[in-house]
C-alpha cells in the first residue's frame, strides 16, 4: 500500500537535478479516467505518458459492471423506443446530485452525453440494443444494455423531470472488456504507458505550478517532466483508513468497499492537495443498500426504522437507499415483506452479497413489532395505514409508484434485517479535488493550480453528493476526456 | 471583505527581500483563541506578536453570550452541589461530538477542564455561583452561571454518562467582558498587538516550513518573520460564500449565521490549506433551532416531520435540533403544542429571533393534520399514541425525560412552523484545519506542517461534529492555550 507515501508534500523543482523522462502531459493512473484523458491528450497532439502503478491498469472500472449513465437521446435509448432530452437529463441530475450539485458539470455533460456515447462506441465499447424490464430487474441481461439506474420514475423526481432510462451497461456487464478497449484506445492514440510505476508526489516550480511527477519503479526514483501538465486520475480514498477517519468517519460503519483491491487509497487526492488543490465534499459517498437487486419484488415491501415508521419511498434507487438509511436513520432500518414477496435467495446475483438476514417472522403486524422490540402500535399502525392505501393503489406518504403498491396481507410477515452491521452497505467515496468542468484543479480561493488537472473519483464531479448507478463511470470517462483535451492545449 | 485575498498561495521566502518585523510566534487573529494563544506563548517566554485585522480584536467570541463548556468538578459545579468526573465528561463528549469524535482532544480537555477553569478565573473571567433551573431555562440569569447546555440528561446520553451541568456562562452573559479580560491577559503577558493588520498569506521556506506572514496595513505590505512559528486563529468560514458553496452547500439554506459581522471568512483556513494543511469535517456545523429558548415549556410539545412522525426526543439540546431537522428531516418540521404550552412571544429573549410563526391552529389532531396537508391518520395517530403514553409518564419511542411529558389534550392545538426558510436556523461552521491536540497543523498524510499551528474555529476541534452550547468557546480558549504553549516551545 502507498499509504506510507508522503504524497502531500510536493517536491520543489530546485531539488530536482535531472529529469529522467520528459513528456507534454503526464497522466497518473490508468483506470477509465486516465485512459480517456490519455486518449484525448494524445489525440490532440500532445506527447502523453501514463504512469500506472499496477502491472497493466484498469482500476476500479475494470472490476465494475460497466454501467454508464448517458442520455439526452442516445442511439440505444432511441432503439429501445425512449425519448430523452438534454434539458430533462440536466433537471434530473441537478435534483438528484445535490445538495449543491455542480450545475456547470451537469450542463456540459447533459449537452454532450450523446456525443460521449458515440465517442465510446467509436472506440469499440459495445452496447446491446435492448431494454431491461423495470419491474423485473435493473441489472444487465444478455442482449439488453439499457435500464433505469436511478430514481427517474420515483417521487419526487418524476415530477421534476420527464423520466427516461439512462443506464447504459456495456455488453455482458464487463467493465473488464470496457477497460481493455479504453486502454487500447489510449495506446492507439499514441500515449505511452509506464506500468509498475508508483507516482509519489508532484514537482512544482517556484510559482507553485505543477511541472512534473516523482515516481518510483522498483527501487529507482524516476522523475518525469510534464511540459504542459499533470492529470491526476487515481480514484477515490476508500482504502485509506486515515483519510476515512478524518474526512468521513461515519462511512467506516459500512463495512464493504466498492473498489479495486489495490486502488483508491487517496494518493492522487493527497498529491493534489499538497500542490494547493482544494478537496471538497469529502464526506460524500455512494452507499449501496441493494435490497431489491436480487428480488425486485422487495420494492413492494416497506422500509421502516426502528420506531416502525416508513421514511422513504421504497422505489428510489438502490444506490440512494444506503445513504438515506445510514445518514438519516442511523443505519437502523428493516424491510417488511409478506409471503408473496419474500424470496430466501437472490435471483441471478451474488448470493453472499445479496442475501439478507431475516430479523423476525410473525403472523401479524402486532406480533412483528413485538418481535422486533418496537413500541406497541408503531409498526402495526404503519402497516395498517399502508395496506389500506396500497389496496386503493395509493401511497399518500411517499407516492411510491403504483406498480409497486400491494397490501402486505399475505402472512407470514418477515422483517429483513437491513441494519448496518447486519446487512452489507457497500460504498465508495465521491469527494475529491475541486475542478472546473474542463478538469483544471482549483485551490480554496477558486484559482487554478497551474499545470494540474484531475478527473474521475480523484475529483468531486457530477455525482457531487447523491448518486445514480452509472454516474461514476460516466463522470470518470467524460471528465477524463475533458481533462485530457484541456491539458493537451496548455502551453509549455 | 478579504474574500479577494489570495490566501491559499503561500509566498516563498525566496521572494521575500526583507522582513519588516520579527518575532518568535506570530498569532493571526485576536478572538478568544488568538488571545489565549498569545497569552500562553508570551508567558512561556516567546516574543509574541498578534496580527488582528480589526481595530481592536474580540472576534465572534466578543459577540457571544460567553458560555464555556467545562466540567470534571469545577468550583462552580461544586458550589452548586453537582458532582462531576473527567471520565463522565469524556464519555459524554465522545458520544455527543461524533461520528468520529476526536477522542484525544476530548481526553485532554476533560482531564484539564478544571485547570482551565482556574486559568480563566485567574485572568479575571467572572462566574456567578448559581445554577439555572433546568426546567425553566438554560439561559444565563443574574447571579447564576451554571446551566445544562447540552443533552446530558436526555436519552440516550443519560444512559452513557452520568449527567452534570457543564455550561459556565460568564457573568452577565457578556462575551464582550470576557474578551476584554482575555485580550488584557495577552497584553499583560507581554504579547504585542498589531491591529488594523490584514494577514494575507503565509511565508514558507524551501522545506515547506512556515516562517512568517505577509500582512497588509493600509496600502503597505508588512512581512513578519516568525522564528518559531505561526498560530492561525481567524475563526470559521460562514461568511465565505464560495467556501460554503463548495464545502457545505446544504448549510446555505439556514439563512442566519452566528459570527461577528466582519469575521469568519475562512481566511486562516485557506492560508493553512495553502501551506499544506488538511481541512477536515468541512460539512460540519452547529445549527441552532432554538424553539425552546424563549419558552421552555415547548419541550413538552412534540416535534414532527411533514408526515406527522416524531423523529427525536424534544429534550435534546437546542443546538442539536437544527442539525437533526436540517440534515435528517430536510428542514421540514413542526412543533405541535397545546394551549397550556403555547406562548405568543418569547420570555427574556430576542423577540425577532425567537418568535416562530404558527402554521396552523385546530381543535383536534385530525383537523390539524388536515390543515397542515398531512396524510390522514398520520399526525392524529402520533398524537393519540403520544398522549396515551405521556399520561402514564412514558415515551416508549424516544424516552423524553419524564419532567417534560404531558398529554397534549388542552385544545386548541397549534403547529409552530419550524421549517427551514420559515423559522430561523442559526449556524456556524465546525470544520477546519486538522490539528494535534497541541495545535500542530497536519497535512493529508498526517505529517506536521512545520512552523504552523491552528486553534479555535480555524481548526476541527472538540466539537468535530455534533454540538453542545459552550463547546466552541471551551475549544477556542483551550486549543488556543495549547497552540500557544506548543508554538513557544518550538525551536527556531
Amino acid at each position: 500500500m502507498s499509504e506510507a507515501t508522503r504524497a502531500a508534500t510536493p517536491r520543489s523543482v530546485r531539488e530536482v537535478d535531472r529529469f529522467d523522462l520528459e513528456t507534454d502531459v503526464a497522466v497518473i493512473g490508468f483506470g477509465s479516467a486516465g485512459a480517456c484523458a490519455a486518449t484525448e491528450a494524445a489525440a490532440a497532439g500532445a506527447q502523453t505518458l501514463v504512469l500506472e502503478r499496477g502491472w497493466r491498469g484498469g482500476g476500479t472500472s475494470a472490476v465494475s459492471t460497466g454501467q454508464i449513465y448517458m442520455g439526452g437521446g442516445t442511439p440505444l435509448q432511441k432503439a429501445c423506443g425512449f425519448e430523452d432530452d438534454p434539458d430533462e437529463m440536466h433537471k434530473y441530475l441537478v435534483a438528484s446530485c445535490g445538495p449543491g450539485a455542480d450545475e456547470a458539470k451537469i450542463r456540459l455533460y447533459s449537452d454532450r452525453s450523446v456525443e460521449h456515447y458515440h465517442w465510446l462506441t467509436g472506440h469499440g465499447v459495445p452496447f446491446d440494443m435492448g431494454f431491461v424490464d423495470y419491474e423485473v430487474s435493473t441489472m444487465p441481461e444478455p442482449g439488453k444494455s439499457l435500464s433505469y439506474t436511478g430514481s427517474e420514475r420515483a417521487w419526487p423526481y418524476r415530477e421534476i423531470a420527464v423520466p427516461a432510462p439512462r443506464g447504459h451497461t456495456v455488453q455482458n456487464a464487463s467493465g473488464e472488456v470496457m477497460m481493455q478497449l479504453l486502454m487500447k484506445a489510449a495506446q492507439d492514440a499514441g500515449a505511452a504507458i509506464l506500468t509498475g510505476t508508483q507516482s509519489e508526489t508532484l514537482v512544482v516550480d517556484d510559482d507553485g505550478r505543477v511541472v512534473g511527477v516523482v515516481a518510483r519503479v522498483g527501487d529507482k526514483e524516476q522523475i518525469v517532466r510534464a511540459r504542459r501538465g499533470v492529470v491526476i486520475t487515481t480514484g477515490g480514498f476508500v482504502h485509506n483508513q486515515d483519510m476515512m477517519r478524518w474526512y468521513a468517519p461515519d462511512l467506516l460503519r459500512c463495512g464493504r468497499t466498492i473498489a479495486a483491491e489495490d486502488g483508491d487509497d487517496g494518493a492522487g487526492i493527497r498529491m493534489g492537495i499538497g500542490a494547493g488543490g482544494a478537496a471538497i465534499r469529502m464526506d460524500a459517498a455512494c452507499i449501496v443498500l441493494g435490497f431489491a437487486y436480487g428480488n425486485r419484488k422487495n420494492i413492494r415491501g416497506i422500509l421502516v426504522n426502528t420506531r416502525g415508521q416508513r421514511y422513504v419511498n421504497e422505489d428510489v434507487y438502490q444506490s440512494n437507499h444506503g445513504e438515506i438509511a445510514l445518514k438519516k436513520q442511523d443505519g437502523q432500518v428493516y424491510l417488511i415483506v409478506d409471503d408473496s414477496i419474500y424470496e430466501p435467495t437472490p435471483t441471478g446475483m451474488d448470493e453472499e452479497m445479496f442475501t439478507y438476514p431475516v430479523a423476525a417472522v410473525a403472523e401479524t403486524g402486532k406480533e412483528l413489532e413485538h418481535e422486533l422490540g418496537m413500541p406497541e402500535n408503531s409498526l402495526s399502525h404503519t402497516l395498517a395505514v399502508y395496506n389500506e392505501n396500497a389496496a386503493r393503489g395509493e401511497d399518500p406518504l411517499f407516492h411510491k409508484e403504483r406498480c409497486w403498491l400491494q397490501a402486505l396481507d399475505n402472512p407470514p410477515l418477515a422483517a429483513i434485517d437491513l441494519r448496518v452491521g447486519h446487512a452489507p452497505y457497500s460504498f465508495f467515496t465521491l469527494g475529491g479535488l475541486r475542478t472546473r468542468p474542463t478538469g483544471e484543479v482549483l485551490d480554496t480561493d477558486g484559482s487554478v493550480v497551474g499545470g494540474l488537472w484531475a478527473a474521475g473519483r480523484s475529483a468531486s464531479g457530477i455525482p457531487a453528493q447523491g448518486y445514480n448507478s452509472g454516474l461514476s463511470l460516466a463522470d470518470c470517462t467524460f471528465s477524463g476526456r475533458m481533462a485530457g483535451v484541456s491539458a493537451a492545449g496548455a502551453g509549455d
